[in-house]
């Protein structure tokens, strides 16, 4: 039996995600996004499709380095105007029953320990279905938000993550022992104080003295994401993730990429298959291989190149506005623009791209390999991909929404399941089961296990 | 016709809110409360008895001044274990299409820029439907999760308030103009650059140089609710409240506080209706007068006296676990405790409780009255507290949950119709429209609407 593809839809609270301009699209309704209905379809859709889950990206400032400042951006509607993403899980958990929710959310941006009882909350009302894509920030403009000058410089914001993680380990894990909450209604015991410990933690960064207000949810620890490509976000994915988002260009350049990723999580101490690897994906899908290339053809249309290099530029910091379009494309080291450029770059060292073709090629699916063709087309490259490059699944973008994804679960999802390739019903149990089938929390060596009292 | 009753349900995201030991009763299923199922039908029940909202307390630390730590607190399940308030607003909203939320939200320790977001996105989701209940905080547990020592100065408190309440007004009303959003397809618009304003904020607690992320919702600044007392407190409400929320303890106590309230308005610059006050008020309702009044007394066999206090003692911060129950009570100023005992002691000077007897009546419902009768007692009971007390409405609370709130919905309110004193279908529009009929947003002479751009 072929390997099980794994896929999550990639979503954010705007109309304007990865592929800038489609929203002029006549078909596309994404400029919806504010509205709980367009939600709510959504996630009947995904579950319909027995997509493992939702991930929502997001972003706390505005892509304000191309031209120097927002005026693209706001024209184009590049990832704003954005609205928080946590607000859209409990209104998509309580119409599905299967679904899982990945939530982007910046530490850096979040006070702890009321960070830790939002995910606890979710954790609970969804019985164990959401995760957590770990992110410190890459816009200036969104650490202008929180009052600082400019983004804390990236290795630092690793640091700052790391004790950030042990603190959410102590209050998601450490805290509450799974027996503390008695609901003993003779003797008047709602939680036995014994088995309820106090986090004292002084950091170099953080500081708290609390119990976790929250009783032992299902996953305790949210499903960890992680996206960083750089050297030390492929370590803190190594040490911490269960899942790492990657972007990529092509199926041969992947192999390093998802090597590097397990390689890292064997020298935590990991097995290389606990890590899950979603690489980015956009399908343009149609009845006939040439009648997909005709629909790409007339998506094409409609995308924005000058939206493509606003994304470009906030994610490389570097401001593409004035460049010619055949100036060759600035290779930029960080986590943003590696995830997005380094695949090609890096297997292919010897094609030079040019700003202009980037802007065409960003501008539908952003970073992502575009698969175009038929059912049988898309399903057999989809299931190279498993097969050949490490990954074990996809985080599929969306294009004019939602016929993308309607038609990805009406044309494509049969296609997998009649090769085996994917599932169809959903596993039982939390997130995590579904992921992993090895329990609803994190175990030993995952280093959240060891903050656990033994029962 | 009689004044309009407006009815919020008083809830909290834990089991036991105002009425510590209930959870033991036979019939309680409050510790259901993790799960989405419970709300999701509290919600649907709530609309069913046309309740303008429901209103949801929190507290980001533990009660745990009674005996010096939070031992009492846990093994009672007082407000703890608690969860996030916001993220069943979302789920109850996706099930119901009228019903109003007021959210508890404590501005120390919550980031204006991505706060101000959560609830544009809210307000966004819910069609309008979203209010904020201002607070920042008493418990010293919850400054210590914050990393603080202690809790700032009470009047240090307001004065925080004050400039966050600014600065929210800038975001939500000043930073997008009403026709920023032009989604022109054709010149591909999405957002008109021009009138979208970057908010530069360098004020004493904070710093801010961004402009706010979602585009204008339906009411942008939610209805704003307030509960202080304090001199302080009631000049905040007096400026920026539309709706307050007291305690009481006497129809006849209740006079002073609401003409105070709303003469603070007046001081401001608004007019006294302006603001809608609820007093906090328990039913226990049964089919005669003497059948409630057997409904009360058994349910009063399971209310927890030690819980009361160990609520007393996180409201006053006097430890009340070595009293003598003969003791006097004492009376502490401040924000809390004053909502909770002042009316007492204010209007019945000479009368004095003993500590026993406070902890038995707080048992039950808290610092609010309790109505005890048949529908037709309760009823009468509660309009002549609309008609004779200054008040516009109640904030509901539970005692054995959902009985209690099933109870109410099926006996009172059919009583209240018929005597015209409550509404027998929604009125249009957003909550805010619904509570005052003045249009989604707010108006001069409130100061949230001078932020706004002319149209």
């Amino acid at each position: 039996m072929p390997k099980q593809i794994r896929l999550n839809a990639f979503n954010m609270n705007c109309a304007v995600h990865q592929s800038p301009g489609l929203w002029r699209h006549p078909r596309d309704r994404s400029t919806e996004y504010t509205s709980m209905a367009w939600w709510l379809h959504l996630a009947k859709e995904l579950e319909r499709g027995f997509f493992d889950g939702m991930f929502l990206a997001d972003v706390t400032g505005i892509y304000d380095v191309y031209g120097g400042n927002s005026r693209a951006a706001l024209r184009g509607g590049i990832q704003v105007p954005l609205n928080d993403p946590f607000m859209l899980v409990p209104a998509m958990a309580a119409v599905t029953e299967h679904l899982g929710f990945g939530i982007t959310g910046n530490l850096t941006c979040e006070p702890p320990h009321t960070f830790a009882r939002r995910f606890s909350t979710l954790d609970h009302l969804t019985a164990g279905r959401v995760g957590w894509n770990i992110v410190t920030g890459y816009l200036n403009s969104a650490a202008r938000a929180q009052g600082q000058a400019k983004q804390t410089a990236h290795d630092t914001r690793y640091d700052i993550a790391a004790e950030y993680m042990a603190l959410m380990y102590k209050l998601w894990e450490g805290s509450w022992e799974d027996d503390a909450v008695r609901l003993d209604r003779t003797a008047g015991v709602y939680v036995d104080p014994d088995k309820v410990h106090r986090v004292q933690h002084e950091g170099e960064w953080f500081h708290l003295d609390a119990i976790h207000l929250s009783e032992p949810s299902p996953q305790r620890t949210p499903v960890l994401f992680q996206a960083g490509t750089s050297t030390k976000g492929v370590a803190f994915a190594g040490r911490h993730a269960e899942c790492v988002f990657v972007g990529a260009n092509s199926r041969h350049g992947m192999v390093p990429v998802t090597q590097n990723i397990r390689a890292n999580a064997v020298a935590a101490g990991r097995r290389a298959e606990d890590i899950a690897i979603f690489a980015m994906l956009t399908v343009v899908v149609d009845d006939t291989d040439a009648l997909a290339r005709d629909r790409l053809e007339e998506y094409r249309r409609y995308a924005s190149p000058e939206g493509a290099l606003t994304l470009l530029s906030g994610w490389s910091g570097v401001d593409f506005s004035d460049c010619d379009p055949e100036e060759p494309l600035r290779f930029v080291k960080n986590d943003a623009i590696q995830t997005m450029l380094s695949p090609v770059s890096r297997s292919n060292p010897e094609q030079v791209w040019t700003v202009g073709r980037a802007a065409t090629h960003y501008a539908l699916g952003g970073a992502s390999p575009v698969l175009v063709g038929s059912p049988t087309t898309v399903a057999e490259e989809m299931i190279a991909w498993v097969e050949t490059a490490g990954v074990d699944g996809f985080n599929l973008t969306y294009t004019v929404a939602p016929e993308s994804i309607t038609g990805f679960i009406d044309r494509v999802v049969p296609e997998l399941q009649n090769r085996g390739a994917y599932k169809t019903s959903y596993g039982p149990g939390t997130l995590r089961e579904k992921l992993f089938a090895r329990g609803p929390r994190l175990s030993s060596p995952h280093p959240a296990a060891a903050y656990r009292h033994p029962v």
